[in-house]
């Protein structure tokens, strides 16, 4: 038998809650028998829907508060205000020891604020990072940061490389993930002076990582690398873009498809295909952005997300548990303290130092 | 009658000279029968070509030079050799007021150099950016600066604003664009210092530009503005995410299409349609990236582009010339230096001036 894990799930949070939180469980309960759901928020609201489900209902329970954090709350006022909010409660539940995960599809600046001051940074990590993955012509790929920080420094950037790779390895089960920095170009004078220092820590430090240096915006999809590394502000744009543009692609196809009989019948014919193409590319399949860097496994949820999609993000955070996602980091983290001291000239030779060099 | 418009091309750039840059001249003769051609490079590749094309030859000329720019050359190094290069040559006929302006589809980074140093900064722009246009679901959209700087604080990206916006208004024909900076999010607080510093010159500065306020990546297929503003790192990720993610649609298009008897007759069928889907987002109509800020027009061609892309390119730099680019764009930055005289405390509020509040 393997062990039970616990849930702790913002039911609050997203367009559609608590409806798409619960019944999203309820798909999540028949994938991963061995889960328990907390839900945190209004019993008034979650009960008569939990009451239809009497299998999630027997491996559920409900903490109750009528608070939660509105969608457009700045982070600095969700933290001083709504401390009995229903995303505030579900962390520090798992902050308690209480559950292996919290999963929310509310605020992101919010959970991100709330997370980082409750549960704390691992130690080696300066800052979270957001990280997702995405299809690519290869398979997938995970990139981060998608946001989390607008600015990130070489520092910044070798920690993420490592906790991304950590991430592909230990819950993709990607044998020995290749991980590249998003640049200009790809050569070694190319872009600012962080992704330099950060490639050149990342290629001389001696890090049991694969990496295979810069890659482009056009590597995303090509799927060059495993990990793709780049600071919240060219991540979050990057991904945005993609996610316009396969849209935009859609939308002409079905423009181009309907403009004529011909096109009309040809599409009943290829329908399955067309549904092979929509499956592959189903934006609700790779929901489930993750903060890495965190002392807990805090997963957020696409805020428009449907119970598929919901149930997707929860996936996500029982890999993550399943796979000792925290214990794994925790230990890179100590081994790359280890690879940063230089042996030539027997210098603790920290990330920040080096990167004044 | 128009006036003659003559064309410095650089025979030499791209995978494929001299031949697509003759050839893509060939086809941009019969659109645009005001143009001359003026050939740069080796006249023992050129003529042969040339040799066949007798109404090309007809309004064309050849400036031999055996020397040309390799693609894998740095900047600084095209900048201290090839003094008798074919792009070189072709910046400084334009120069020398030979030709109203430069195509190539050679080494970006060079042509970006030689140009600054030859033809030298518009009064007003410290910088110069790389802009094009793409496609979204309403249009399209210009964007920059797609990659000729790694680093843009707010002064370069408010001047950015004011190239794209001409540009659009002038070359494009849009009546009155609206421009939006590139962010993680829409909100004011948004984002790092130098997007919200921009931002809020735009938005109080009195500038007669319609400033639509930030943007995210979803919002460039969108066609949510008309000119999208970012810096030459996030702008150059964004451009190729989109080119990549389009690549990858279609590559599962494909696949899904191939993979049984009714999918294939399905295709046949809407053959039309699929036609109709690749015209419509042909990454060869949106060849030809300008430089703008630069006290001359030149326009580089992608270095792999075909005859009709090659073309493009031509027509993108005919259409600059023919709407007087460079001069609406001088009177822009005259009526700029007005609107940067903060008229409350009579105190000359220059652009390095306000973005140090």
């Amino acid at each position: 038998m393997s062990r039970q894990i616990v849930l702790a799930l913002d039911a609050m949070g997203g367009d559609n809650a608590p409806g798409v939180v619960i019944k999203g469980a309820n798909i999540a309960r028949e994938r991963y028998p061995e889960t328990r759901f907390v839900f945190f928020g209004d019993e008034t609201k979650i009960n008569p829907i939990l009451k239809s489900m009497s299998k999630l209902r027997d491996v559920s329970e409900v903490v109750h508060t009528a608070e939660s954090i509105p969608g457009d709350m700045k982070p600095s006022q969700a933290l001083r205000q709504s401390k009995r909010s229903s995303m505030r409660l579900a962390i520090e539940y798992l902050k308690e020891g209480k559950a292996n995960a919290v999963v929310s599809a509310g605020n992101t600046g919010a959970l991100m604020a709330l997370s980082k001051i409750i549960l704390g940074m691992m130690k080696g990590v300066e800052r979270p990072a957001m990280a997702g993955y995405l299809p690519t012509e290869r398979g997938e790929t995970v990139m981060l940061d998608l946001g989390a920080n607008v600015e990130s420094d070489a520092d910044n950037l070798v920690q993420f490389a490592v906790l991304g790779e950590v991430f592909s390895r230990t819950v993709l089960g990607v044998v020995r993930p290749s991980v590249g920095i998003l640049n200009v170009g790809s050569e070694d004078q190319k872009g600012h002076e962080e992704v330099r220092i950060a490639a050149a820590q990342l290629r001389d430090t001696g890090l049991p990582i694969d990496f295979y240096g810069f890659v482009e915006g056009s590597d995303i999809t090509l799927g060059t690398v495993d990990v793709v590394v780049t600071d919240g502000f060219s991540g979050n744009i990057a991904i945005k873009t993609a996610e316009g543009t396969a849209k935009m692609y859609g939308t002409y196809l079905r423009r181009a498809l309907k403009s004529s009989m011909f096109s009309r019948l040809g599409y009943v014919l290829a329908k399955r295909a067309f549904n092979q193409l929509r499956d592959k590319l189903d934006p609700r399949k790779y929901n489930g952005a993750v903060f890495l860097g965190l002392d807990g496994i805090v997963v957020k949820s696409h805020g428009g997300a449907d119970t598929f999609g919901f149930a997707n993000a929860i996936g996500v955070s029982v890999d993550m548990v399943k796979h000792g996602f925290i214990d794994t980091v925790r230990h890179e983290f100590e081994e790359l303290s280890h690879h940063l001291i230089n042996p030539v000239d027997q210098n603790p030779k920290s990330l920040s130092a080096a990167k004044a060099v």
